[in-house]
Order: structure tokens, then C-alpha cells, then sequence
């Protein structure tokens, strides 16, 4: 599972570097904790145990709304993107706590932890 | 526009009577700032302008965010909750800003402040 | 789990009340299906079968879309309904199909047949 | 506003490559809407016309909408799409109608149709 320098968001022109790779990471996250919710449907045990599911879910949906308030411009997407942190960093612990044989959790928790990273970051700019 | 005690949430047996009420608050707000958002369309002038636009449609998602978040039953709800109490008493604060002929900003106005006091007293709870 | 006439959706004066009941439904049908996910998490085994997961996740997302246009007063609801109504119908039959000593899944499929219902009357009505 | 073969859509290995272009345009849509609805905002007059507003947040939730039945692995992705492709084509259709110094509508038209065309795919496939 790849992400890279290739990827970019459309229709951020104009915004700081910074909220761009914010935005970025954010949808980066959605997609990732979305598609890993369908893999840890597949494992079963531990992958479905509820706090792990319920956390996966919260984070695709946290995600979305940090990226939407950025896209919209709109001012207060620094409290969201505090709460969006919050979630990205349990949801990262909570992927790295199961077992993981082809690395698919493993790569979640980056893609969760590069999020929480970017929104840390727009979160103490404002 | 009538908010009520008659309201019920489906399926929430078994929360917190404080956790229902935030529930039922945050449905109420997204359903009331959805609508708003078409009065502010139609009447246009300062109803349209981008700043009380945009500060409408970011409570439209976070209130449905911040519900969802409790009734999924995530440990993490307080965060959301923290965040959107701050949007709704700014979208409050924006929709009391504007000329009120027939009272659908007060309206959603106090829709916003009901929610932004629940969701307080669930971020303080946690 | 109780549903009823005492439920209010807030800032629909004006609407048709096929429309209000509609609104209602998904509403409704979306707060169950997220709160009855949290019960087949509890349960676990048929519960947490992927294909049922996935359906139960998919009538959460649609019926807050459909919900959505409707009080947006979209001219295109009639397009998402109908999307919603075949979701609804899939969810219900996916719910009747799993062991119920409680009562939790039938009441979930009762409320996606009540939403599938109206979901279709909107749709033929456009 | 730049779209382009550079972009890349996570955690979709694994899934057709129309399936996975289909994706991809309603991620760009779904941007391209949000941040084209703050540049109505700015510009008022025709951009801010209420049946054009909303066809744009209505396109935002579709494509958010279906582009996550996608991810999930939905079975029920092609009623999502039909719908979104026709809420993209009447999105089009609507941003092609005002007047446009700058380009930024066009962009839009041409972010709808794209997806609009994809979506089309994807619900005659299934």
C-alpha cells in the first residue's frame, strides 16, 4: 500500500503547503482506515473485537470531516483537527495491537500516524 | 419551527440520559442548520455571505459527526463533542448576526446553543 | 427499541408529509442500523459476517445522504431515495437472517423496511 | 485546477482498474465541488443561486457517498453510482450555466462529467 509525493488533492491551490499536506494526509487516512475496515471484517478475532471496529470507523469518519472543513475554508478547522489527532493516534495504537501477518494494519497505523502528525500540526498553527 | 420533548432518538436504550440528550441535540442542529442553509439561500444579501455560509455547513457535519461518534458508542466522543460545541456557539454567534424578519436565525440560533451546551457538558464529562 | 409518532424532525414546516415521513424514516432507519452495528460487534460470529457488516454500514451512509437532500430540498432526491430504498430492502433481509434471541435484528430490519417504504414512495412520486 | 494520472487512491489494491478510476473521480469531484462552493461564495450573484448551491453540496455528498460503498467493498456500490452519476450531470450542467472570467466552473463542469461518466460505468457493469 503506497503513498506518496505523487498524490494530490485537487482544487488547493492557493492554500499554505502545510494545510495542503494536512488535507492530503486526511484523505489518505479515510481511505486507508475504510478499506482496512473490510480487511479486518475478512481476519475475524482480534481484527473484529468492538473497540478496535468501532475506533476504525471513527477514524474514517473524523478524517472526512478535518478534510471537508479544510476544503471549505473554513476557520474553525483547527478544533477539528485537534479531535481528528486525538482519534488518528488511538486508532493507530489500536491497529498496532493486532497481530498482523501481511502488514496491513501495519500500514494503517502509518497512514493514521502521518495524520495525526499533519493535524497536530494545523491544530497549534492556528 | 418547534423543538421538543416529544423528539426521540431510535435505538439508544441503555445511554446516559445526558448522552441521549446530546444525541437528540446534535440530530436537531444538523437538521435545523440544513434547512437554515436553504432560508439563507433564498433570502440572499448578508444570509449568503461566505463566512455565515460556511461556518452553517461546517455545523451541519460536525453536529452529525459528534452524534454519530455517540451512537456508535466510541470512547473518543468527547473530543468530537469539544469540537462542536465551539462551531455551534460560533455558527450561533454568526446566525444572531443577521437581519431576522421571521425568526428562522433565532431559531437556528438557539438550535445551536442548545447543542453547543450539551456537547460542553459531554466533553467536561469525559 | 421504540419508534413512534412522538419523533420530531426539526425545520420541515413547508414540506410535503410524504416527504416529513420520509425524512423521518431515514433518520430513523440511519440511528438503528448505527446503534444495532454496536450490537452485532457485542455478538460477534453471524453478527460480524463481512457481507452483513458491509450492508449495515452502507444503509448508515445512504440514509443520512437521502435524509440529507430531502432537507437540502434538492430537485435530485428522488435519485438517492431510490438508491436508499434497494439499500434498506438488502439490510432488512440481511438482519432477518441472522439469529435473534433479542429482538435487536428484527427491530433493525423494521425500521430499513419502514425507510425502503417511503424511500420508494419518493422515489415513484419525482 | 490540475487533475491528473498522478493521483493515487489508497488502499484500493487489489480492485478493477475501472473500479478504481471511478473512485479516483469521485474523490476529485467531491474536492473540486467543496472547494469550487467557496469560490461561489466569494463571487455571489449567479454563483450563489439557491437551486445551483445546492446541486453543488449535493454533488459534495454523492460523490463522498459512493466513493466510499466503493471502498467498503459494497456489493450495492452501482444503485449508489447511478445516482451520483446523475446528480454529477445535472451538477454540469448547472456550473456550465454561469458566467465563468476565471475558469474555476469549467473546472467543476469538467470534474462532474468525469465522474458522472465513471459512475455511469460502473452501474451498467454490475
Amino acid at each position: 500500500m503506497q503513498h506518496s509525493s505523487q498524490h494530490h488533492t485537487h482544487g488547493t491551490t492557493g492554500m499554505s503547503p502545510a494545510m495542503q499536506a494536512c488535507i492530503e494526509a486526511c484523505g489518505e487516512c479515510h481511505d486507508v482506515c475504510l478499506t482496512t475496515v473490510q480487511h479486518c471484517l475478512q481476519h475475524g478475532g482480534q481484527h473484529v473485537e468492538p473497540a478496535h471496529m468501532t475506533i476504525m470507523m471513527d477514524c474514517v469518519q473524523i478524517c472526512e470531516t478535518a478534510k471537508d472543513f479544510m476544503l471549505r475554508g473554513s476557520r474553525l478547522h483547527a478544533q477539528v483537527c485537534r479531535a481528528c489527532a486525538e482519534v488518528c493516534e488511538a486508532c493507530a495504537q489500536s491497529c498496532e495491537a493486532i497481530d498482523d501477518p501481511d502488514g496491513a494494519m501495519r500500514a494503517c497505523a502509518d497512514a493514521c500516524r502521518r495524520c495525526a502528525q499533519e493535524c497536530r500540526r494545523m491544530a497549534q498553527a492556528a
